[in-house]
């Protein structure tokens, strides 16, 4: 019988569960909701209680797996297999994941790692990435985040390695939430498109049914500019130049410095595909270096929602081996 | 005994080579000129007389070593031990370097590196970078290099990584060599400043005794440029602060992405020092991500000119102990 593992993606909305073979074929997966009130005390008694509930279903043991990977929003201490800082599960103080899951599970292993670093671990094992040891994967969601891997290692650097969307894109642009001005993610998240796409209908003066949206009030999304833009809308266009200009050249520095094999783009702006990934190459290619420019591909992430458990699966693999 | 490595690191103008103690203790150091005509077939040769010239002096036999370590600059095979593209020592086509060491020395490891990660090696293990496991160094020379190190390794990525003098600082800046425009190579190496210097005198309109040397045609260094800065020209000021700008800039988007314990910045142009650097992180820390800034320095280098022997003599070390 083929190894097993478990993988658990912790998200603000939904936990998804996957139980996964040791070639990365996922045989079973299913979410739970995410319980954030009280300080997020139920989250880890209700995945364990989910996973028991699996396990009896399919008559497991958990001995048959070879451990658990977790991925989880916050910063993690990998020494301590704990996390802190976890605002949108409400885990404001440390938690001390591992001892909570291997006192519920005792004497399995039980791995914990940043979620933007267990969607690069999935993209690279099973997705866009390709199985590359240098992959460098950006997700546009909420926000940017990012997730390096070199040399089949995760870059972690002094805790904070990866913050993508911290590259100052625009030193006179939008203040951001890190108290930065024109960082990545102020221009290039889901927020940051729509954010771009107001500040510049105040000015702009092409007909644009978009523009004319806007400046009546209308909330518009992401979406709708990518699908305005790829319509012909003069005022779409400009914004998604602009804002995928930025992803483009930042994405020209990471290259020049790591020259890694592929960088996937992912996160729900992704869903835009090859449109999106045309612009950002329009606005890569003429800023690197010329023998980068043919060995660093970029592509759109092939995972979706399921990089994260995937690649939190992974991680115990990739320990065990080592 | 203590295990003794041999240090090589090939530049255009002089061949520096030491012997050196397994703690990083050079014993013994001495240059050689590179004799770059004919296609440079001379240099491997002269290297070899040399080495065997100090043996000889120095009652040591070959095997008293444990390997050669060799930084050289041009395009690495690392696996082949090939160099190709060396253009300032006239290696146009590809030089079997580690076989010619072998068939002189043989049984002995030859390692071969690309100079710039050789002198990251160097600075790592005995200067700036503190034997901190991540770090990045970026070399203002007469062009801008890097060496980037994550994990205790070498990033080569595709083969062309840590090519930070080619990360676009200005999109509209001045032509690169590359073939791109507004690399940071273009501001941030000694030509790269001299030139801002003679762009920005035309249009100045400060006071400043080195804008009259440059309109009147006379040549001004990099070293005049920081001088002046330093005795209050304003001219020289302003071009110091854009071009450390730039550079400052470039710093942030790496330690945003790799969050390293120390960026260190060597070559000719860092003789400015202090100065150069309180400028740099004057337009570092407003760029950079709150927890990157309390976890990434900036220094300058301590090795100078011996970063690259002792680099490369580390990679014997560092080889024979995977």
């Amino acid at each position: 019988m083929m190894k097993k593992v478990l993988g658990i993606d912790i998200g603000g909305t939904s936990v998804k569960l996957a139980a996964i073979r040791e070639n990365g074929e996922i045989f079973h997966q299913w979410d739970i909701l995410t319980r954030g009130q009280d300080e997020g005390q139920a989250i880890v008694p209700d995945i364990l209680a989910s996973i028991d509930d699996f396990l009896a279903k399919n008559d497991f043991s958990i001995d048959d797996f070879l451990g658990i990977g977790i991925g989880t929003p916050g910063t993690i201490d990998r020494d301590q297999g704990t996390v802190v800082g976890a605002y949108n599960l409400n885990w404001k103080k440390v938690q001390p994941i591992r001892q909570s899951f291997q006192a519920h599970f005792p004497g399995i292993p039980v791995y914990l790692e940043n979620d933007a670093n267990v969607a690069a671990l999935g993209e690279q094992w099973l997705g866009a990435g390709d199985k590359n040891p240098n992959m460098v994967l950006v997700t546009l969601g909420t926000g940017v985040g990012g997730g390096v891997i070199v040399n089949d290692q995760l870059v972690v650097g002094s805790g904070a390695a990866g913050e993508i969307g911290h590259m100052v894109a625009n030193p006179d642009g939008f203040q951001c939430t890190c108290g930065n001005q024109g960082c990545l993610e102020t221009v290039a998240s889901a927020s940051g498109i729509v954010q771009t796409a107001q500040a510049r209908a105040k000015t702009a003066d092409a007909n644009s049914s978009l523009r004319e949206q806007i400046k009546n009030g209308q909330a518009v999304t992401t979406k709708d500019i990518f699908q305005a833009a790829e319509a012909g809308d003069i005022f779409a266009e400009s914004v998604v130049e602009e804002c995928m200009g930025y992803l483009g050249h930042a994405l020209g520095q990471i290259a020049s410095v790591l020259n890694p094999d592929t960088i996937v783009i992912g996160g729900g702006v992704a869903n835009a595909g090859d449109y999106l990934l045309d612009k950002v190459k329009a606005h890569y290619l003429p800023h690197v270096y010329p023998s980068v420019r043919t060995t660093t591909d970029l592509k759109i992430a092939s995972l979706g929602n399921t990089a994260g458990v995937i690649g939190a699966g992974s991680l115990v693999i990739k320990n065990l081996m080592e």
